[in-house]
């Protein structure tokens, strides 16, 4: 069993396979009548937030209710955080209330793992900085698994912003573990030369349409508007002309190939709507299998023990 | 039973019946010393708010949880519609994520109705922008039938900005349909002549103690403080003075006649606090009849299977 | 039992004792597999904050939450509070929304005692101005019992700005009435002579370094940052060198005495991080004797019947 969930490098084959194997368990809870397991019940699941992530919380939300749990939303804005106290004494007293699980998304990479060292209770990393967000790359193999019927040796296209993106990363690790192949690509300012050390068989294009006819993946990466019209590109429309998906795209990809995104997207810059709606869209069911996932975690690294 | 409620227009006399009667029910739970039933177990319930409404959300939250449903908030604030997200894929989102109803306030009108087309759970108009918030009309008039015991032939006067109010329109229609006669009181720049086209029994006048002596019920709406001082009136002194239900008003009322206000008051300017606490006031009342009609909404909306 | 707590002043031995012992036996719950007790199930606690304190909501909404309650965050801030709502119709509304308790906290020193007025539940203050905190002092209380073995007799030192603080004022209430002798140690500007008034045996002393062999407790308020600078004190830096707990400091104590701080902590300013990770701090042990302590008031305000 794991304690907690930091990187996706931590994952091995085994464990991977085991959440993905319960988080199939937990679709079919979702899907009854009652959607409810008395798993954790009693348990408290504290969401700790120092960035705003409506989605990512609620998933989590969700995801801990499904298992009876107590879920405390323990925003920074507003907190003792704001008044300057540390994430080391924020922690203790998560810890003396007695959180059992402790869902953490913060600005600067590595606090999840600073974290671990002042909580008893399960660590999960809900995305840190440009660092990582594991439970994602969890869900998108997920999803790959669930459309393909595989990963190891899929070709993934993770397209656009890598540079920044902890999707990017987390996947990358965990698609490379998973024994599929990627392929980043973006503008040279945007995919960093140096992502192979992580994963040294990991390849590098700038050139959407040359990786497309071999993709069986194409995931799409969330702009960060704020970074538009700066060094990295001229415009939004410059972006779109090249590393854009739109229809035209979408024809040169394989029949059987997916298109998969995060969310929230920019629909008319790295995606329009004819990408994003398609039939071979996963976005929705990405979503969904995000709390089965999440459920999956939490029942793994919390109710283990029952 | 009824899958959606956007309109009070979509109420037809049965169906409203069939509400208030089963809010009678609810009522008996709420004053029990276990206030909660197991009807909702498992389900979702989101509640979606585009504007500020702790009001509203929280009578909402209440009728949920002690429904035993699971209540997600999922505010617009600092989620992925600040960065631009559609309210369609924000509604994918919560449709993937499971939700079987989703509440929603927004400032256009209209958004409830879309949101139909992108969910398959309830959906509940909690406000949309001028146009409508049926629950408040189907709490207005229950709280009419509990006080003088029936709602057809009741004279009822709505008194103050009409044209902004969709308090005013949801309660017109719901009242028209019922059999009550509607009378829309205030100042003409805010009583549009036009609101007879979608209840051609309505009847208009700018003066209120003319109307007064008749009325069994007078409903008094929340003055916009943002809109005094414009065009509209001159000042809320001149406002209270012409619109405004005082004491002496009061006293030209019959002695069963009722005073409703939605809330939150303005305390000394649509109502005094003379009248505001008067015994023939309904303002609290109508917040606990707000619970047991929203219960009554969801339970019939969520649990008839059962 | 007790009705409503609104000041440590209202507390007596035999009060006090029951909620310290029914607080061991909650203590005893908290370290359980599964945490939960039924004894609240279907009554509703609103946490109604004016003020942001996520630590101190978060400490009621967990006790509320292991007592199997529904908890109702309503914050004062975008709610009707804003549109100018008195705190009375607040209050009529969560009284008619049904609420079992009223957790408030607020700037205005005399709401909660305002509120009682208003709702028929119970009304806990959660601090209210510069006037009292009470359930800080019962578990601060608890706390000197569980290290210490007794409160009677012991001799606790308060320091730092006691003008400002209800943790001061309410501790200070409940010591006096276990029978402990309270110093209080700080700037002149900063501690008021006329303290005493409150309680006759009260000391007072404006040199720590005299004040410290003596003590069996050494209580550290937070410093307001935002009253350095201005006529109270020079600087942050004088004010440690004078008032601060250090370890130098600390080694003036005796062997068995204790540190405390009601958190969040300005580390640094009113104490260092080597006090304040030291075996004799208590300040992680508070955090976990609050919930326990929160537990025990809800339990005997609302649950005494079962």
């Amino acid at each position: 069993m794991i304690k907690h969930l930091l990187s996706a490098a931590d994952l091995d084959v085994a464990t991977a396979t085991e959440i993905h194997d319960t988080a199939v368990e937990m679709a079919t809870v979702s899907g009854r009548e009652v959607k409810k397991l008395p798993t954790l019940r009693g348990r408290t699941v504290v969401n700790l937030f120092y960035e705003d992530s409506t989605r990512t919380r609620t998933s989590f939300e969700v995801a801990a209710k499904r298992l009876s749990a107590d879920v405390i939303n323990f925003s920074a804005k507003g907190s003792s955080v704001e008044k300057g106290e540390s994430l080391k004494d924020t922690a203790w007293t998560l810890q003396a209330m007695g959180a059992d699980a402790v869902v953490i998304r913060h600005p600067a990479s590595g606090a999840p793992h600073r974290l671990t060292g002042w909580v008893d209770g399960s660590v999960l990393n809900a995305g840190d900085g440009t660092h990582e967000h594991p439970t994602q790359a969890l869900l998108d193999t997920f999803t790959m698994r669930q459309r393909l019927g595989r990963i190891a040796g899929l070709n993934v296209a993770i397209v656009g912003d890598v540079l920044h993106s902890r999707v990017a990363r987390s996947n990358t690790l965990l698609l490379h573990t998973l024994g599929a192949k990627v392929t980043l690509v973006g503008p040279p300012t945007l995919v960093p030369g140096n992502f192979g050390a992580l994963t040294p068989d990991v390849a590098i294009s700038y050139d959407l349409d040359a990786v497309l006819p071999d993709a069986d993946v194409v995931m799409m990466l969330r702009v960060q508007q704020e970074r538009m019209g700066a060094a990295f590109f001229p415009s939004a429309r410059e972006y779109s002309r090249r590393y854009g998906l739109d229809a035209a795209r979408m024809r040169r990809m394989a029949d059987h190939a997916i298109v998969m995104h995060p969310g929230p997207m920019n629909r008319g810059v790295e995606i329009t709507s004819e990408a994003a709606d398609s039939p071979r869209s996963t976005i929705v069911e990405q979503v969904t299998n995000g709390v089965s996932v999440r459920m999956a975690c939490l029942y793994l690294m919390l109710g283990g023990r029952a």
